[in-house]
């Protein structure tokens, strides 16, 4: 105890120097992709994107440390970002044009000005929407990547990666195949993965001990909503390999976390809401990915934060369920003490 | 007048009762498709969608009638409910997947789905549009009802039907044909019928007849509507072919009744007003057409919604149009008597 | 001083004159398409107009005229009429259709409901972002010229002229080529010119005179804006022919003018912060491109709408800047004697 207080000091005083200060908060940034306002959060993440390829390392790092910076220099309110708040768009502008882009030429220039770029969409995005007390979500993200990805249809010193899906008409889907355990299981991790467009299991489960270490629950909601997005999308019909990548994955994942606990009071009737969103942003996935087919683009988390965003606006109108303002969403643990302090939440419907 | 008062007081005791009660929500909220808050007008809607085909009927009453469980679930204030709010969306997705998909498999459940998740985008865009005392209008249902459909682009189990147009590019129009009569009066009243995907100049004669058993200027306004599309879509040059089944007139019609008496008091200038913004929805319709071609995706009513947005926002600055927030709003005479007591409109010109 | 005092009262006597007050206003209507509301800006814009076509002049007379009598029957504030801001909006509109269509047959008409159209247009639009202090910039004209052009996929009494661009997927860039310096000083002008689709020099000096004789600010911001947008566009890699006839100019052009000194007040930080705008507009009209064409639309002014408005409105979180509200916002020298009377405004960091 007396340790623990000594290394508590020693971390005050250590994180007060600028330096330290910095890397905190560029740690919690990229801990905020995942809700997770935690620099242990961050460090896994960053060791999952490092074993992803050093590039995805190194372009979150110069994403969420320009977004960062520039937040500092046009004079955000510290507190927001200490939290990471201005950093975790940083961080996916960084993975995302390193994962769609080559990494030549003047891609680093390129993810700098993308990287500033989306430090204002944060502001712009969070103010327009404090309106509604509707959070900004990682739609700056969505906006700034699609915008700077698209300059490749005009400008030729920047060239795709193979990655990048080729413009084309929208086609039917292909129709149910029969469940094989390996799919399931890669899909099931690799729906984590891909919220950092990564694809290897074992990364799935360093992100998702990355959450654990930080909210129990949101590790919880992430497994529940990768599993929604498996189900419903083999039940309406695709291929087994865009499952086992973890393609239907990521939005359920991301709007599970959001719904369950952070921005609603975990309740077994906000659960239920959750579910139903999770299984919207699924359908959401598809349906975007047929309306930029002919432009050539990728979708990003844009199903997870319109469904989300949707869900959201519509808390006022809900009397069943107990909204939480993004201002003083923490985790889903911290919503519950901070609502009700009489112990766990089931204890409310015993 | 005391039988009149029996009958009233044997209704109250009746619909008192929960089945009769939500039996009433359902078919108000049919009849709110087009503004009207008449189970009356709800039924002969109705009517005319079994006309068109037992689907039509089935898939409406299962729309309308899972939005509304699912508001009163989620503890919508009941008086929202019970003026049929929270059920004409559900109604159009329900007919409009109907529509659009084959009915089999999937399709039920897939449809009480998107009639659960219309509810949540009702609430939601009902709050984020108050904020100017903006209606939502059917605006749910296209949002809803275009994300499922779209669902088929990547969702093998869900087929389309032959009315889901192809992926394709825009192309030219073809010019202006010489009119008959037959085209004229087959527009004219599939004008209204296609407002519920309907093609046939009866079941667009029950829908008027539903709308005149509850407003009698929104019958008038529905007409004046239906021609002003088919004037404008003939004389800037479209094929008759698409005039003769209504495609024109809907979005005309409806906006006709939304800014001819319902949320602008009926004077000759918003009249006018009106008349510009029937013209403009129906130039908007031809642009969505052409901007949703390579997607492969329907318009339903979004040139109504969209033109009517604009309409409805701008009044804070028109000081010599009266607007009429949505939440007093109630039918066009409804209006005259709640802001004039003193008799018909015209006296206030005379 | 005795002569000056007698012109303005006879300007004031005639200036009540309904024939001179409205001549007035379309003349500060056009010189509001560059924030300017000034008739001499608005007169010198006309006559490049002229220059470049006949019909330009006409349209844009026609245009602005149309939507500023709109706005005078709705009975919008005489104060925003009088400066030019029901005008602007309208003057694009007649410019554009007519860039964009064949000047025959229906044109006229269909200019005149367009510009009716776009002054309903301009007020929701600053009626919505009003909510936030966030300009409408020319977003009206944007969104209703898109409207009325893609009516031409459907309409077929409505012909394109050869500017129009057919659909078709968008396709790589080609890369940087060796710069010339014809090619300079052709974009230079031309992205001044093409504010209003004009792409020869003289038209573009005219227009840097009329922007001169209202605001020196400005002027330096027009020029800055067209030389960051021939570097970026150059420095990512795109053909010198479209450098060379101003496409990439126009949108940083006006991006650096409403940023640069009119609603940010001027100071080094906002001039770098504009900086970073016009760089990011200069993406945008690229990405946008992309994304409209399968439509087979222009993308006209949109790429500094967007961009601004989100620069703008991210404006209360950045305590760095200091905004300036549009009702406030007048020229950047006004700007900076209404909020610091202490001289120029590089004093405040000597």
């Amino acid at each position: 105890m007396a340790k623990a207080a000594t290394m508590q000091t020693t971390w005050n005083t250590w994180s007060s120097h600028v330096i330290v200060k910095f890397v905190d908060e560029v740690l919690r940034g990229i801990g905020q992709v995942m809700f997770q306002n935690s620099p242990l959060t961050g460090l896994l993440f960053l060791i999952g994107l490092f074993g992803g390829g050093w590039e995805f390392g190194v372009y979150a790092l110069l994403g969420t440390g320009v977004s960062t910076l520039m937040a500092h220099w046009l004079g955000v309110q510290p507190g927001l970002i200490g939290v990471g708040l201005y950093g975790y768009n940083g961080t996916l502008v960084g993975v995302g044009l390193a994962f769609y882009l080559k990494n030549e030429g003047l891609l680093p220039l390129y993810v700098i000005l993308a990287a500033a770029v989306v430090a204002v969409f944060s502001a712009a995005i969070s103010n327009l929407l404090g309106t509604w007390k509707v959070p900004a979500l990682t739609a700056p993200f969505v906006a700034t990547t699609v915008i700077f990805l698209l300059g490749i249809y005009g400008f030729g010193e920047l060239k795709s990666s193979p990655n990048m899906p080729a413009p084309t008409f929208p086609g039917p889907g292909t129709g149910r195949e029969s469940m094989d355990f390996s799919t399931l299981w890669h899909g099931f991790f690799n729906g984590v993965a891909e919220v950092f467009f990564q694809d290897k299991v074992w990364i799935g489960i360093i992100f998702l001990a990355g959450i654990l270490v930080s909210s129990h629950i949101d590790f919880v909601m992430a497994m529940v909503g990768s599993t929604v997005g498996i189900g419903i999308a083999w039940a309406l019909g695709t291929t087994n390999s865009s499952i086992d990548i973890g393609l239907h994955g990521y939005n359920p994942v991301l709007t599970m976390m959001a719904l369950g606990g952070l921005f609603y009071l975990l309740a077994i009737d906000s659960f239920l809401f959750s579910l139903i969103a999770a299984a919207t942003a699924t359908v959401v996935a598809v349906a975007l990915g047929a309306i930029v087919a002919p432009i050539g683009s990728p979708i990003f988390t844009a199903p997870f934060v319109l469904t989300t965003w949707v869900f959201i606006a519509a808390s006022p109108l809900f009397t069943r369920l107990q909204a939480v303002a993004p201002a003083e969403a923490t985790t889903p643990e911290g919503n519950l003490n901070l609502f009700r302090r009489t112990g766990h939440w089931w204890q409310h419907y015993l």
